[in-house]
């Protein structure tokens, strides 16, 4: 046990670390030095992002190039540590660049929170203070919100939840913000508890209550994650016969009859949906971190959405129609392009300048499309080719990086682990064969 | 639109990409080729685990001290961008400590696989050709199950599963997988995609079968990422009387009956649920982002068992017992800490060294014990002194580090944001007005 560990600097904290569960190796504290910025100040700026932090993460930080959507082309930034995963998406920006490319549209921008409380009593005499306080609260607020109403946001509605059905005395208030071009979790939790609070000082407060009725439990003020109406969607569509390309080895008809029944798949079947839509996140995320947003909260919003009619499902979805085919998502994405690291992470910076400063509803459009694009070359590549082949191939190129293969060498590695599963071991062990012989 | 971009060099694409998105600024190149690692070799490494990549995005990287589990006290490695996690589960951990610490164990590590098809025809012969094939299936795999085998894993089971009456003709080969320390998806995708290999062949090469029983359209090859039987629990457990802390201002009973109530309500509310879990994967994805392993994956499968009785709930449960408390998390979480960038990435690497080299299955332990102990913390702020305190605390450090705030104007500006919703523009407004009167 150590005491204290947060109050030591963060060199101190390497040399504790490095002594305990190093072996005190000076080529692990160079290791991670070697992580930080040149800069020291550009340094601090990632090490007080969070708490005890001793070096930088790095994931590759790539782009995709010819991505258009409502026909303007983008240049869009991903963050991803998988491989693949920019490649399928530079595939599908360019087949769908010379089919009218995607098209997206923001449904609506609600967030959400909940202050939850308990409360016990004659449900009408609180229903009726709830109304005749209604002003009252938003007065209360009002220093919280003055801002966000300049900007055109704010508390859109208050509703009393009566949850008493399901836990005794539950009830919330539900509140529907607009934080315009905020993902706004700062905003909205101070507003919902300071609506803690007055309902705190108010409910005792209240004469039409008994004595016991003026009692409240405040359990928790907090933003929800699931916010249903913030919601987008995208989609790309084109004349059946225009699906064809050579490579895929099939008929456009054929193509397109694996690649619906693929879609249909994961609408009926759990464990196929899981995996489809891991793969739409593969996309989406890319852009999420790329652009100093929370892939936790776009991942646990998405996911909740998928399985909202009571199993889960695919979040893409295809109509066939006079011929044509469209492939289409819909789901509630709450993004920001001001605030949080937006504007702090000087990556995510420039991942939104490169983006040319869209609004959060632009970024909500960019990021759904890109989440369409990965789905597309990913169903794809499965209804096709397998999607073995690309994987292998890359994940084969890393492990000869980093051991170093020469080219010559890489090339019998290639031909050997042509139909090989490649595993790190496998594939140094034949190096160490090949470089014993040389 | 650019033709040939993946072609072009690192630096060629970024002179690219800043000539057309950033008007040819020299600062920007700057800027971007500032995030390299030094050692161009170490470098090299990054650029090819994905495609197009330019630089590296940076995400810190901290450590959580005294975080005993079964016994045994480990310093564990989170990688976030978020505020305030670290610190949570730091303060978590401690408090466990010395309250017996998280105990953990591993309830199943069966991975899953399917190979999607369509066939027509009587049903009663396609199972007499599965089951009389069953071997030949193995032997035709054995070449890719071979080095797995070795290991003690493989493949465990295939089942020919019937969902004709969800799509017509659509049978699928569930397989099931022991990938010992490997998460095992390239494994997977390559048995599976050997699996409809066969089928191709030996489907119409069965002499049983009519001549259109003798068709077989393979739709799709892939491993699942939702693995039900993947399975892991965490728990901490005290007496009630040991939950008091001043800290928290109430008594233990008094929290006892908060807490519960909070973990309840992200029982029977989605909307809760939906952000209850978000914080449980904060520090799970924390654990995986650091280890190399896939958060996408981690995520959905988490979200998809978060739903599976119909209703999206809390992946976190407690029990009250003869004077006990117990929190509890159960989650599949299928994990590598061998293969994949476990042994590519030098963090990853790192990481698992910091870990002392868990099995795959220490690594699930581990991980669904951050989750617990990042819920237990956030629920815990959440019923006492709720959370924007800290979080508001934070947001306002780095704001001010990022406008290189001196102390004194730190501590001014501190005063004024007290009881303010705190923004970037707030902020960067005040500083400048108290710098104008300097």
């Amino acid at each position: 046990m150590i005491s204290g560990f947060s109050k030591l600097s963060k060199v101190e904290k390497i040399d504790y670390l490095v002594e305990n569960y190093f072996s005190g190796s000076s080529r692990v504290k160079g290791d991670l030095k070697a992580f930080w910025h040149d800069n020291p100040n550009s340094q601090k700026v990632f090490d007080e992002f969070s708490e005890n932090t001793i070096t930088n993460f790095y994931s590759p930080y790539g782009v995709v190039p010819n991505f258009m959507l409502n026909d303007k082309l983008h240049m869009v930034p991903i963050v991803t540590e998988e491989s693949s995963v920019v490649a399928a998406l530079s595939k599908a920006a360019k087949f769908w660049s010379t089919r009218g490319g995607f098209k997206a549209q923001v449904v609506d921008t609600e967030k959400l929170g909940q202050v939850h409380f308990i409360w016990n009593g004659e449900k009408s005499k609180l229903e009726e203070f709830f109304n005749s306080n209604y002003e009252n609260i938003i007065a209360h607020i009002t220093p919280l919100t003055r801002n966000m109403e300049k900007r055109g946001g704010g508390v859109k509605s208050l509703t009393l939840v009566d949850m008493s059905d399901k836990e005794e005395g539950y009830f919330q208030i539900k509140a529907a913000f607009e934080t315009c071009d905020a993902m706004g979790a700062n905003f909205i939790n101070s507003v919902l508890e300071s609506i803690g609070s007055y309902l705190k000082t108010a409910i005792p407060a209240h004469d039409a209550f008994s004595d016991s009725e003026k009692e409240i439990q405040v359990v928790m003020c907090i933003l929800s994650n699931y916010t249903p109406n913030c919601l987008v969607k995208a989609w790309v569509e084109c004349g059946i016969e225009e699906l064809y390309e050579p490579s895929q080895e099939m008929s456009a008809d054929e193509f397109v009859e694996k690649f619906t029944r693929a879609v249909r798949i994961a609408q009926i079947d759990v464990h196929r949906a899981t995996t489809h839509n891991k793969g739409i996140f593969n996309g989406i995320d890319g852009v999420i971190l790329a652009t100093g947003n929370d892939f936790r909260a776009v991942e646990a919003c998405g996911h909740t959405h998928a399985a909202r009619d009571g199993q889960y499902r695919s979040l893409t979805n295809y109509k066939i129609y006079d011929g044509k085919f469209r492939f289409e998502i819909e789901l509630p994405l709450a993004l920001g392009t001001v605030g949080g690291l937006t504007n702090l992470h000087p990556l995510a910076k420039m991942s939104l300048d490169m983006l040319e400063n869209p609004s959060a509803k632009e970024l909500m459009m960019i990021t759904a499309s890109v989440g369409l694009a990965q789905n597309f070359a990913a169903l794809r590549s499965l209804v096709t080719s397998g999607i073995q082949k690309g994987h292998m191939k890359m994940h084969l190129m890393n492990i000869l990086n980093q051991l170093e293969a020469t080219e010559s060498e890489k090339e019998i590695v290639r031909t050997e682990f042509e139909h090989k599963v490649v595993s790190f071991k496998g594939v140094r062990d034949l190096l160490e064969s090949v470089r014993s012989l040389q």
